[in-house]
């Protein structure tokens, strides 16, 4: 790794992933920084991903591997790192590394995505990875012929559900409200699994056991009536936060947390653009956190013409 | 095909077959109409696509096939067309195409890409497939070890020129600025190519040719200077206009012709949605019509469950 870069890109999923296609396209010097030790982001986690155009029904881990790859064979540097603080020296932008690393680049792009919401009820803290979750993916091989529930409504949640069901003597979702808000393919698919049963209006209020999950404590939130249910295993799936406490107070962040741009990437502070999840934007999806990096790489160009 | 569908999307290239997909995966009663008999846009006349996430070095025609079968897969209806007006019955939206058929839907998603433009030069309309080409991609193994002209200087004039010095004996770029548009990264391979040479400051007079192109008559902008250049071939390689010209005083298009709508596609028509090269927008690549299909479908979404 070099002290200067054209550009620093934060964060090695679709996002970062293509704003590296394009920037060496570019022929721009360019850095990209990851955190964990693959690069893939969340989709590096996902059993199976079918609305990537183009590539239907690829895993996770391959799909990322493609983008790495592209990448890498267009000579992109990757660095494992985590930024903890963001700021400018004249002109320069300084990305600076947990470990003390300062890297310096023209322009930045944040392709930061985001990290799995907490259910925050009591048990889940002290059972994680006893039986508490956020990740069927990974985990749910480990509860083969076990009995899981999975909590939320969303399309994770629902295909985390249908996932578990091919492993899993039984599944129930958990979900608070009396609708799914999910694609109704998925809805359509769960809802014809014999293993599978949906528990409607209905909250947790504790995650049960001791070394181990034993079960939940649950209460329906129209009746009121509370109810135990054994279990081995949780599975949360209720959405996702953006991964963007490092930028607190150095630029626009909205009140959930995510950075302020358009589909342009054009963030509060100049020279630093930003795609993918950790944007504000309606859609989060694989090929709009793509299409995000190659926005960020356009308008990074013209910010770069008039330096 | 039915009378009646959930959403028609007009156009098969990357924008609208990823409105497919979406669609479909939505469960959505989904008609794709296209007015060539191949799906693809100009994709499907791209000799090399690199900048595509996860299918680096992929040709046109493969790139658009997998569109294809994985919109193909999940069941889409693909309809042979050509829509030359847009309007409304009630709340139902009505496309209606150039044989006369009528078809409904609750919501349209328009995909209509764009379409070479001319450059309006004596002889070009005459000598068109004579000689004059809009697409390298498709005619230049007519021009093997022949001498050719491509003029622009952006992405798609410099990828025409190293993709024709390939087969050709001699390329001349013309381009009339001093410096070029295109990526940085295309521009040092151009430069770097024996049989490339490039005309600064210059544009085309005339095409000149009976029966086929023989050369072209330049002038030089700068010096005002003119010349002769004998050719056997000329590639208009200067841009893409929107092919929208069925929409003019339907919704709102800008001076160009480009449908008005931001990232999430909605346009000034109700139920309406536009995406990929026809609507405004800075950056028209694969991958950003590819998200703006998604997008379209989840606005399509919304507006449905108002419905």
């Amino acid at each position: 790794m070099k002290k200067e870069y054209d550009v620093i890109i934060v964060g090695g999923g679709p996002a970062g992933m293509t704003a590296a296609i394009y920037a060496k396209r570019a022929a721009l010097d360019t850095l990209i920084i990851e955190k964990q030790p693959f690069c893939g982001g969340q989709v590096l986690n996902t059993y199976e991903v079918d609305n990537y155009p183009g590539l239907p029904g690829i895993d996770g881990f391959s799909l990322s591997e493609k983008f790495h790859g592209h990448a890498r064979n267009l000579e992109a540097e990757f660095y494992t790192g985590e930024m903890i603080e963001l700021c400018e020296e004249g002109k320069k932008k300084v990305v600076v590394l947990s470990n003390g690393e300062r890297i310096y680049a023209k322009g930045v792009i944040l392709a930061l995505g985001s990290v799995h919401r907490k259910a925050m009820v009591p048990g889940e803290e002290e059972l994680k990875g006893k039986g508490v979750s956020y990740c069927a993916t990974c985990d749910g091989a480990f509860f083969r012929d076990q009995t899981t529930a999975v909590i939320g409504g969303g399309d994770v949640a629902l295909e985390d559900a249908i996932f578990l069901a091919r492993g899993c003597k039984k599944v129930y979702l958990i979900h608070r409200r009396d609708e799914l808000r999910g694609a109704k393919i998925l809805q359509n698919k769960l809802l014809s699994l014999d293993n599978v049963e949906v528990l409607w209006d209905t909250v947790i209020e504790k995650i049960e056991g001791d070394q181990f999950v034993t079960g939940v404590s649950l209460q329906n939130v129209k009746t009121g009536e509370k109810s135990e249910l054994s279990l081995d295993g949780v599975f949360v799936a209720i959405g996702t936060v953006p991964d963007t406490k490092a930028l607190k107070g150095t630029l626009d962040l909205d009140e959930n947390g995510y950075i302020v741009a358009g589909e342009d990437g054009i963030t509060s502070m100049p020279g630093v653009f930003c795609g993918g999840d950790c944007r504000t934007k309606k859609l989060r999806q694989i090929v709009t956190s793509a299409a995000d990096g190659a926005n960020c790489v356009f308008s990074l160009e013209q910010y770069l013409m008039k330096l």
